[in-house]
Order: structure tokens, then C-alpha cells, then sequence
């Protein structure tokens, strides 16, 4: 980890110093029940208070209603405590040593064009007519196709695929294992057998998007899979072909999003939920974990589906019931029947 | 893209032309509403329909019922109009340009039988004992295990992994991050840990079968795990040990299929479905996505689980009252015995 | 497949011969009904007695009840007889064939310790600072963070990525395509867009744990995501930042365990399960398949979620009837009311 001075741990955080040396050295992050002397840690969830009195930390990042409360020193920051524990880590996170290069074993093909400090690690594969931007980095073992683009500052993690015709914004960080581009699950019936239609569409992906370890975003039938900028996809969620996903939408992992579905900007869209095809989501949508998305939704708002956990001798009886709930309600149609005729 | 004459896309969509130059050069096809000179259309959605007056395209694949609509050249298909799209966009897939070879760093092992004009890719490990057949394409990055076979005309992409003993048969193609043959997940308990059942089968894949990107595939505990020809499955599906997978069926994304499963011949299960263990599905059955299938199923037919999807807050209320319904089961009945006791 | 003496077989089982040869070769292992001369087979599954008859094996694997039916040689097991499989199978698993070394194409970084007899495959990439225990196997396509660590007898199938601090402890297999440390999802937002908050901690894995293929586990905020000893795992499984899963517990495939989530030990959690952020799992817990937990549970026991799978026709009917559930409580109520009025 790097080390800083408090006043700069400060400066970055938009943060004021009460009661600490601004020359002393920072060198890492903890949690206020673990960190020791030297590190700095953060304070936000009351529940973590109590251990405000023992805390041994150099500096305690801290909103000002707190700061009475606390014995050492403390960073006060007056908004967002989570975008400033955001900035902090960002400050002490590991910096890759190596310089930039290509490394010996890495392949690639005829007329690619490379950008400054590119890097390109061991055993990577690289297409031909691939353009790659300055300082971008493409770790040990990735397959990268022909007709690609990856813009400046984007980072592929090892073993990342990327098909032909996939194109990568700036600031862009793609995890190991996923496969971007291949082709969509597109099947036509011929009577005896199911044919595949050939996709003819690329992938194309805005600036500072993430995409997770083993997710799948598969190209477009005749235009492109479109991912917008921002968007934020955790692991082994899967994309279909034509999906379009608005701006910084966030996407936990092991979503899947069925062909030519459209979400909107600013959606978030909870683990493990799945969401039917050619359907549209307005900006602003929230579908909560496991949920079934199978209409459009036209307005923005939280959406769910699912029974709830039960122990599963009382669950057993309730799924029996709600197979029995059409006749249920007739019977209760019918006493009301019988009341009112009464 | 290839370049084709309007003559011979028609013939190859078994289609006539209508008011158009047969020798008009076609250099790709597009949406109807995106489409220019030079490529060709096609129309099969009444939606589009109003496209149709300002089209540019070359031709327009078109079913007879519209033929006196359209302004510009028609391809008049008789037939389904979904494969005879498959078929036209089949024409325009690129080809790989590059000649067949074993790249200079793919490392083959001792007693590989290779066919005829076999493309191995960079980096590319091959173990002992693999038989590859003529025409097989190996793309970057693959690791084929001891004793595979890959049959003719077959295509793993970048990055696929074969363990050893994994036979597939001619036209087969496997997507990047696919994982084929690693041993099932076979435990037993030994009072106070799990202990490993070694899984001493194969998989056994036959011909024009899809496998889709990071899908995993088990090695049977004694015998294959069996997938039969024209299966066709999507990305992130996991097919545990000795499962059977009938002819031409249909696996959406992200589905899961526990051990000892058969599935019959032309089913379709939908993305994010669950298939228990031991169970069998008859020929014929559609599951619908999301759906949990925990019993067997005997008779063809469509079948579904989930409650549907709400706003949260009208979710939240059935949740509770589903955890209820044995209750009101029993309210109700009680009402009914009063009624009938009155 | 290794051969060995009837009498070995049935040392190595703990079981007592009934009328063989304890000389007589034993080739292999198979399922009663397909046993040939010179295979073991075993029976536990009372399904499967009507094959006992016509069984041409060499020897049966039995409990005591079914020998006097047992024409042939038995190797009669008192114990648990899924145990005693297990230890049968394990005797006739294949082992590799190479000697252990390190393949000239593997690339390893300065700073690492190797232990003795490792094997390391083709065009495996090792980082800096890793060290390496005695006879541990990296197989082909493997990529090692740096200052990971793995422990004696480990094996990490081909292409598994492991990012810098893993720490995985002794006789661990990890499954091709699984990709280990990975960042955690975590996000804050800026008022604009997400802001990547980025994670300092590792991930560390205990003695006895086996990983699934393309299964991923990502790495801790600020402390270490951990899996302790003889935890198993099976294929596409995600494990979120910060998770905590308890020794011995059981996850089959396609889980989703979401960010801080603290798993206790011996628990079983059924396939496409998903379980939520920040809960606490008791000992002894079991989910069933594709139940989503969304609360924490205290107490060990079975818990469940979910409808039930219906014909769609009729489950279309529940769906709707599961919107009305709150106005029918209210009807029933209703009812009550008029009831105990009149």
C-alpha cells in the first residue's frame, strides 16, 4: 500500500483535520474495530460507535456530529460519508508496479494500432485490425478479436474475451472470465431442426462501464448490444443480443437480461433477477433481488416477485394452497352470495 | 461482409424476385427502418409495416400478403419467414480470413490424431491421446484434455476447456469460457466431512449442438453425461453429472439442471429455470423462465412457477398473506360449515 | 483405469469378501445393470435389486441384508454404503501420467517460492511474490496474482484465475474457469454517477475445499472474504465481498451469495439459491433450490421459497389471484364479521 500525509488524506476527501499532526503518515485503511496506529478508519453506521472509545487509529474519518465523541484525531466530512470512504480506499489501493510493455509471448495480429504505455501481458492474443488506446492495460492470457477497439485507460483483467466487432469506451475495467461478443442465441425452426441465424452485429460499450468476473454480453443480431456509459455490472450476469442498458445503470451479479430488451438510465436491477425479452424498463426502475420481470414497466418505482422464505413444512402447505387459490376465491364469491342473498 | 448478386440471394431463400435487377450487387442486410442501397430488408412484423414506404434497401424479403405494398425490389418468400431470414444472414456472415493452421505456440501432446486442414490457435494446449477431425476449428487460448475427441467441422472458440474424455461430434460449436467434463459434484459424508466421490465418466456431445459462453457441462459419476444432436443451449447454463439432454432441445440462458436429470427430446426451457435432481421431463415440455421444477413431467405441455412480478409495496402485503393461506384455507372452510349449519 | 486385487478392494473398503477370489484383478467400476466380468459394482438402492440376478461382476459391493440374495462374489460393507462408493470409485480415478514440472512455455514471476514436485501447465502465468507449496499442480492457462499464496497438494484445474492475495490453504481443487479475488461490487454515488469503491482486502480459503468451475469469489472490502476448511462448492457459484462461509457447508450450483453475508458451518444451500446482503446464516441451516433469502436465520432447519411448478394455464390463474390475496383476507373478514353479527 502507499503511504500519505493526513493533511493530503484530508485534501482528497474534502475533509477538515481536527486535533491531528497534518504531517503524519498515513499508510492504510481498517475498520474502526481492527485498525492500529498509523492507519486511518471511518465511521458512518451508528452501530459501530461503541468502538469509537478504543479506537487506535492515526485519524478517524467522521461526519461532525461524532467529532465530540471521539478521542483521536478525525478527518470531519461534512457530506457523503460513503463517497469519501469511496475516495479514501481509492487513495490506498495498490498501484501495479510493473511498467508498461508488451510482454514477449503476447500475439498480435497484422494492422492493429497501439496507443502509448500500452500494456499487454503474457500469452494474450490480439486479432488483427484491433485499435488500442493509450494506457490501456490487457492482462496475461485474453483473447482480444479482430476489428476490436478498446479505448484509452480501459483495463481487461486476465483472461477476458472479447469476440470480433466489440467496441470498449475509455476508463472501462472488464473482469477475468467474461466474453463480450459472441454471437446471440438466435434460432429459427425448420421443421426438423433448429437453425441458427448467424449475428451480423457488434458489441458497443460507453466510458466507465464495469463488467464483472464470467459475465456474458452477446452481440446484436444486425446493429449493436449497446451498453451506455457508467453502467456498473457485477459477476456472472448474463446480456442477450440487442439488449440496450441505459447510463449508469447497476446490475448485480447473476442478473439475466433475455434478447432485444431495453432498460433505462439509472435502473438497478437486484441479484439473481431475470428479465424477459423484448420488454422495455423505464429510467429509474428498481427490481429487487430474484425477481421475475415478464411486462414492461412504463414508470420508475420498485418492483418485486417471489413468495418470501418460510421453514419449508409451513411453505409446503402454503405453495399446496396457491395452487388452490382460484377455487378459494369462488368459495369466498359464493358465501358472500349467500350473505348477501341472506 | 461477402458480396452477393440479388439472383443468388433469391435462390438461396428459395424466393422469387420481384421488379428488381437480378445482377444488383448485395452487400449486406439491415433492419428495415436503417437499411441503405445496396443491402437487402426484410419484412415479417406488421409493426414495421409502416417502414416499408420509405424503405432504401435493394430488396425486401417479403411475404406475398405485402408484395403489392412495397415500392422496391421483393424477395417473396412462400415459406417461413424466420428461417428464411436465418438463411439470408447466413449469406453475409463474415468468414474467418485467416488459412488453417496450428499456430507456432499452441502445444500439442504425444499421440494426437489431427484431420485435415485443422486450425489450432495461439497458445492453444492440447493433451495426449486427442483425435481432431477434419476441418475442426480451435480458437486462442483452448485446453482440450487427454483422450477428447472433436469431430469434424466442429468449433470450440477462444478459450474453451475440455477435460479429458469429452467427446463431441461433427458441427458442434462450443463458445468461449465453456467448461466441459469437469468431474460432477459428487459428495458423501463421512460423519465429519464431505468426502469427494471420484466421477470416472465422460460426456458425450453429438452433432450441430450449441454450447454457449462459460456454460458448464459435468463428466458423468460412472457413465457420460449425454447431450444428443441439434441440442442448442444458451450462455451460463450448468448441466451437472449424468444428465440426459434429448435431441433438438432448447436451453435459454442461465438455467440450471441437477444430477441424473433426463430431458426429453424438443423441449424448450426458458432463461433462469431450475431442474431438480432424477427427475424426467417427457419429450415436448416448454418450462417457462425462472421457473423451479421439482417434480418429474410426464405429458408435453407448458409449465411455470413464480408468483409474477408487483410493485413492492402490493408484494410485500401478498407475501404476508401467502404465509397465511393454510390459515384462510380454514376460515374459509369454517364460514362454509356456519353457512351450511344456519 | 489402475487394476487391483480383490482383497484390496475390499480393505480399502473396510469390507468382508463373501466367495471370491481374493486374488482375482479388479479392472474397473460400473452400475449393476452394465457390469461386465472383471468390474466391481455396488448396490444400495433397493430400485436396483431386480439386477442382482443377471449381474456378471466380479464382486458386489452390499450391507449385509441382500448377500444371501448375491450370486456372484460380495464385498459386504456394514457402514454407510454411499461411503464406501465413494472410497471405490476413488481407487479407480485416473492419475495423471506426466511427472510433475514446470512447462517452458509457464511464465513465473521474481520473488516466488516454489515447493517441491510442483507442476505447473502450458502457458501458465504466475505474478510476483507467490508462493507455491509442495506438489501442487497448476494446470494450462492458469493465471496467479500476485503475492497469492497456495498450500501443499492444492490443484488448480486449467484456466483458473486467482487475482494478487488469494490465500488458499492445502489439498484445495479449484475448477476451471473459476476466477478468485476479484473486486468487490461496491459503489457509491456522487449525485452524477457511480463512484467504484475499491476493495483492499483478499480472500482466504482454508484446508479441504473444493471450488466449482466458473464460480467466482471476490475479494474483501478492507478485510479478507473467507471460506473455511472443507467447504464445497459446485459450478457458477457467486460469492460477493466480505462473505463468511462456515467450515464443512455444503453450496450447490448456481448460488448468488450477495456483499457481508456470514454463512455458519454445515450448512446446505440448494441450487439457484440467492441470499442476501449483510445476513447471518445459523449452523446447520438448509436452503432448498432457488429459495431467496432476504432475512437472517437464527435457528438450524429446511427454509424455503417459491410456488411450486404448475401447467401454466393454471398457474396464470394463482399469479393473478396472489395480486388479490390482500382484499381476499379482507373479504374473508368481512364475512367473519356478518357472521358473528348475525
Amino acid at each position: 500500500m502507499s503511504t500519505h500525509r493526513l493533511a493530503d488524506v484530508a485534501a482528497h476527501l474534502q475533509a477538515s483535520i481536527h486535533g491531528g499532526d497534518p504531517d503524519q503518515i498515513i499508510c492504510g485503511v481498517a475498520p474502526i474495530e481492527h485498525a492500529s496506529e498509523g492507519q486511518v478508519t471511518f465511521l458512518y453506521d451508528s452501530a459501530k460507535l461503541k468502538h469509537l472509545a478504543g479506537c487506535r487509529a492515526a485519524a478517524v474519518v467522521i461526519p461532525p456530529k461524532w467529532v465530540d465523541q471521539c478521542l483521536t484525531a478525525c478527518l470531519v466530512v461534512e457530506g457523503d460519508l460513503k463517497l469519501a470512504y469511496a475516495r479514501l480506499v481509492q487513495l490506498f489501493e495498490p498501484k501495479p508496479s510493473s511498467l508498461p510493455s508488451v510482454h514477449a509471448t503476447a500475439q498480435i495480429g497484422n494492422h492493429c494500432q497501439l496507443g502509448k504505455d500500452v500494456s499487454i501481458g503474457a500469452h494474450a492474443v490480439i486479432g488483427e485490425y484491433v485499435r488500442i488506446g493509450d494506457q490501456v492495460v490487457i492482462c496475461s492470457g485474453c483473447v482480444v478479436g479482430d476489428k476490436s477497439e478498446i479505448d484509452d485507460h480501459s483495463h481487461l483483467y486476465a483472461r477476458v474475451t472479447l469476440y470480433p466487432h466489440v467496441r470498449i469506451g475509455q476508463c472501462v475495467r472488464v473482469h477475468s472470465g467474461a466474453v463480450i461478443g459472441k454471437d446471440g442465441f438466435g434460432l429459427a425452426y425448420d421443421g426438423k431442426k433448429w437453425v441458427r441465424i448467424a449475428q451480423l452485429g457488434g458489441v458497443s460499450i460507453g466510458s466507465d462501464v464495469e463488467i464483472g468476473a464470467n459475465t456474458t454480453v452477446d452481440c446484436g443480431a444486425l446493429q449493436d448490444t449497446i451498453i451506455e456509459s457508467g453502467v456498473k455490472i457485477d459477476n456472472q450476469v448474463q446480456i442477450a443480443h440487442n439488449v440496450f442498458i441505459g447510463a449508469h445503470t447497476v446490475i448485480a451479479g447473476c442478473v439475466g437480461i433475455a434478447g432485444s430488451t431495453r432498460i433505462g438510465r439509472h435502473c438497478m436491477i437486484g441479484g439473481g433477477a431475470c428479465i424477459g425479452d423484448h420488454l422495455t424498463l423505464a429510467d429509474g426502475v428498481v427490481i429487487t433481488g430474484m425477481a421475475m420481470v415478464t411486462h414492461s414497466l412504463s414508470r420508475a418505482g420498485v418492483y418485486s416477485s417471489g413468495t418470501g422464505l418460510l421453514a419449508s413444512h409451513k411453505w409446503r402447505r402454503s405453495v399446496v394452497r396457491f395452487r388452490q387459490l382460484e377455487k378459494l376465491f369462488r368459495r369466498v364469491t359464493s358465501l358472500e352470495k349467500q350473505n348477501n342473498g341472506s
